[in-house]
């Protein structure tokens, strides 16, 4: 039987999920909610966000596509007493407080929620923790070049911005630091270069504003450039990304071994929509073993990813 | 309270996970159990084999470190009757049904084990099934240069070799391949270098001994050299190892993504004893939820290698 899924939020995610769900055997996409009017170029049922509550018994699980900012963190408690949901939250210092609100919601409502499981956070977050775990010591990431979908999302809800977009790149003098565990709190890792489309009065205060975004910019070495809306639509299809993660490590006395985990990716959320889509089938074993909460992508077993009879296949191929 | 824990086999890996146990504060070390007369340089204490039977109660967990083919086979059933194990099993072909049959024991005995838990089996197995999981295609593992403690163990259990080494080397032409995702069951990944001491009059017969050996080296482009005791003294004591794993994938129809996880070492045992001592914590923390079983690292959620204290700190600062 197929798992009926919907998508909450119709941007460059959601539009990325639901080209995953379509062509995956394993999903049936029941509806798009989004709080604009849209239409699916897939010819998929959109519906207004508000009309999810209509949907109980009809979705198994809802992928929750907004921004972290201002969208999954208000809805996703009130979704998840209807619904299992899959989302890749990316506020950090916000994760912890989510998760337990949303766990406690979970467990009365008998729903499995799974929470920043995107490529970062979720992929590496699962493969940074895993390092710490064998070496002791704490890995380095970078990211980029490439376009931050949390970021852009972050200076687009600037009061004044009409349009934005941010890249992350990660600057060379902090690799090689990295490279020989030489990295510490103080060493800038990543440039963070913005690209805004506003009306021109309002540039040096939309600069200050998105400069000083806690979490996001603040503390940061962040470029402010002002655009026209012809050359951001141009940036905004730049869709690659990377990330590395390094963990050079110490063995014994004097010896030494390192772990390096990379990904390059032609399009930022259609790799996000391939995690997700693999990560919820998860939610629902979780949820048919009656195994209700709030989880994070490292409490996930890769045993959870596959059904019984897969298992065998991935003991037999890749164990 | 310390988990108390035993060795059995005292080679290269059990000298290593002695090392790193004595180290390691989570660990007291009670006794390392030997078939031969050795003699700890850490002034462990040292017990005959056969003797682990009076150390039920007094010892949590036995790391299992003896060679996969003769040792570690035949007596994990019946080590598993008594104590916690962890192991790390690499002859493919035979895991799955090891598993099978310790795992009734675990459960009859309220034990729990893990199987073929290094680096490669091991942590390569949960980086490959994850890759697997995410991109639905098979990804491609190259080792070395380095000496395979498996092959070189499956060397010198040859009738008549008195010492043997094995170098597994990727061959530059498949890594091409790989990077590029044409890599198929006919391209034979990897060179099979081993070094051998034995009576020269044994030489022939060992060398075809050696190529047959199944799992092994059958099939696969494998060198057999005879050198002194002299020179084999001096090879062993490469203990460097690396390991790559290349999983280029497709994204929607016409985009691409890659993944990458490469490791390198000074030391191969004692990369293998790091591992092998935090997936310890992780068998520990099974059977305290009387979780009993058999399981393999990908069975193990990276949240259960941690405590519920070390677990929120992990969420804090590497999720």
């Amino acid at each position: 039987m197929k798992i009926r899924v919907g998508i909450i939020g119709y941007g460059n995610l959601g539009k990325a999920v639901e080209q995953e769900l379509l062509k995956n055997k394993k999903f049936k996409l029941v509806a798009i909610f989004s709080r604009r009017v849209v239409t699916s170029s897939y010819n998929s049922l959109v519906e207004r966000f508000e009309d999810y509550i209509y949907y109980k018994g009809k979705i198994d699980l809802m992928f929750m596509c907004g921004g972290s900012a201002n969208d999954i963190e208000p809805i996703l408690p009130e979704i998840s007493k209807y619904f299992c949901t899959i989302n890749s939250f990316d506020t950090h210092s916000k994760l912890q407080r989510l998760v337990s609100e949303v766990d406690k919601i979970n467990r009365a409502s008998k729903t499995v929620s799974l929470s920043a499981c995107g490529w970062d956070p979720g992929l590496f977050s699962m493969i940074r923790s895993l390092m710490f775990a064998i070496s002791g010591e704490y890995p380095t990431t970078f990211w980029g070049k490439g376009i931050s979908m949390g970021h852009s999302d972050a200076i687009r809800k600037v009061d004044g911005v009409l349009d934005g977009v941010q890249f992350t790149v990660p600057r060379k003098e902090a690799v090689m630091l990295a490279k020989k565990n030489k990295v510490n709190d103080d060493i800038a890792l990543h440039n963070r270069e913005c690209f805004v489309v506003c009306d021109e009065s309002k540039r040096q205060s939309i600069e200050n504003q998105i400069k000083n975004i806690p979490n996001y910019f603040k503390g940061q070495p962040t470029s402010v450039e002002f655009v026209s809306s012809a050359e951001i639509a141009k940036l905004k299809r730049k869709m690659s990304h990377k990330g590395n993660i390094f963990m050079p490590m110490k063995l014994g006395l004097s010896q030494k071994a390192s772990m390096e985990f990379i990904v390059k990716m032609d399009s930022n959320p259609a790799f996000t929509a391939k995690i997700m889509a693999r990560f919820a089938l998860a939610v629902i074993n979780l949820k048919n073993e009656k195994r209700f909460g709030a989880y994070l992508p490292i409490d996930i077993s890769i045993s959870q990813l596959f059904s019984i009879k897969e298992r065998e296949f991935i003991v037999k191929h890749l164990c």
